[in-house]
């Protein structure tokens, strides 16, 4: 039986063994991911971002634990990429697992290389299909900060938190900009703690000022106290209401659609550069552009119009 | 005279003209910028990163008032990829340009789009070689936090100092596996405040650790107070011997040529596709093929196969 096969059927091994093998890039992990792709689409995907700190591993544990006494199952990838180089380990993840190791209904994958495919957000994407295709009614992004890696990989939610802690002042100031854009929900956790207000209400009015069409959702400012499950239940009905709001009002369909051609967009983007590339590591035509350019002989845009020229069919019908 | 021609002869407004013709991606820069080119490689780049509230700008300020009264050009790129959406504004800037608006023999240059021409690195470093053209002695690059994006944009830089403030444990810890890598210097700023020698310790044990190979540069930990130009004189001392140790160990000249590798594949990549991008969204492929992906009756892996097949020249080749 093939992997896919025994994924299908619900095999845990099977499925963390095939995660394993789209990280580092085999190309047998290909018919797999082939196999699998009709079986996915039926997750709810919810990202759960924030800086360091703001306590997104517990608040993940408690969303955790309310859709399992629901009786969903729930696949957790955690990402980050902030460690692209040596790929640093996430510290909660040693306290969740402890919590959820019986469960066979949780499943959670850590990320924190970039993957061999193409990107961390790129890898992000298979193991939440291969969770997707597992059955998993719910899979659970959890990622640190809010780079551009973080926000390539929160666009794939149905619906994103956004975690902030009391007194990240500066923080939010440097990252207001990128946040407004991608928060369904804001969770100000550790709400116990001096200036949650202060934090609530300047969030508040961030939403407030931000240029909202008619008809968009507006996200609501949450306050949790994670560690004691304080606020959880208010936090589940309003990831129902965004959920809700999203059929309803036919985004859904368009998100999946500007999903689905970012998704290929990529692979395409990855896999003609890998061919290209590959054939002018092996002539020795990379080799001498590099050089030439060591030397400035050679300007890079000029060569790359040159490559274009000579691996891509009828590439010259693009200037006529 | 074409805008290249007034750029090698020190045309400033020429130079921020092309500048903002590279970020919005007219095509009509591309002749410039090939015409530059072989102008290019011989300005010192020096990268500054770390967490906001730093004091990236105030010490970018000092360095560059120090490069000045040794009769050097100094070009400063300040970029904020943290706001990739809206294009935030880099709020030092105006307190620099006040500091530095009379000084002919210095450029600056805010970048916080990702820029039409592909990615925020991509768009920096086609700063960087307008401003190197231009004849600026040192190109300093800021840039904020330790994301991918920034690793990929401090990579250009020659000497690479990472900037810390006392006080950040929790943030030191999430991003360490990052910036070990990237640091050819450590900077503790704002070394007047409680816990610097703290921090300082921690930093100078984390590089212990790291596994340096022989023969490789040790970052060293500096302690500076910005505002108040404590600690410039040796921290400039200490670039100095990063760029001596660079040229001495024929690092330089690898270096070079990683870079030049890294330019051109982010080009080719871009351009490939763009080409086979265009073609595919014009002739309705594209369309087909994610409304495919929407019913599950298109895989994008497949997909992805036959594009290649159809518009790469010899594809075939690859698998035989």
């Amino acid at each position: 039986m093939s992997l896919a096969e025994k994924i299908l059927q619900g095999d845990i091994r099977a499925a963390a063994r095939l995660m394993r093998d789209v990280d580092d890039g085999f190309s047998s992990a290909l018919p797999e991911l082939k196999t699998l792709y009709p079986h996915t689409g039926n997750a709810y995907i919810l990202g759960i971002t924030g800086p360091p700190g703001a306590g997104k591993s517990t608040l993940t544990d408690q969303i955790t634990a309310s859709f399992r006494q629901s009786g969903r199952r729930v696949g957790i990838v955690a990402v980050d990429p902030t460690s692209p180089f040596t790929g640093g380990a996430i510290l909660g993840d040693r306290i969740r697992m402890n919590r959820h190791a019986d469960d066979e209904g949780v499943f959670i994958r850590s990320l924190a290389t970039r993957g061999a495919l193409g990107g961390i957000s790129r890898s992000t994407g298979e193991v939440v299909n291969i969770m997707d295709a597992m059955g998993m009614d719910v899979v659970i992004i959890e990622t640190v900060g809010v780079g551009q890696d973080e926000i390539d990989i929160v666009r794939m939610a149905h619906t994103t938190a956004v975690v902030m802690v009391p007194g990240l002042g500066d923080d939010i100031q440097a990252i207001k900009a990128g946040i407004l854009e991608i928060a369904d929900v804001f969770v100000v956790n550790k709400a116990d703690r001096d200036g949650a207000d202060r934090t609530a209400r300047d969030l508040s009015m961030m939403i407030e000022m931000g240029n909202r069409k008619e008809g968009e959702w507006l996200p609501k400012v949450m306050k949790t106290e994670a560690c004691r499950g304080t606020g959880i239940e208010e936090l589940m009905a309003e990831f129902e209401a965004h959920r809700g709001f999203l059929s309803a009002s036919g985004i859904m369909q368009r998100f999946t659609e500007e999903k689905n051609r970012a998704v290929f967009s990529e692979m395409l983007k990855e896999r003609l550069f890998n061919s290209v590339n590959g054939r002018i590591l092996e002539n020795g035509e990379l080799k001498r552009i590099v050089a030439g350019m060591g030397t400035r002989s050679v300007d890079p845009y000029s060569a790359v119009e040159e490559v274009l020229d000579r691996y891509l069919l009828d590439a010259g019908s693009e200037s006529a």
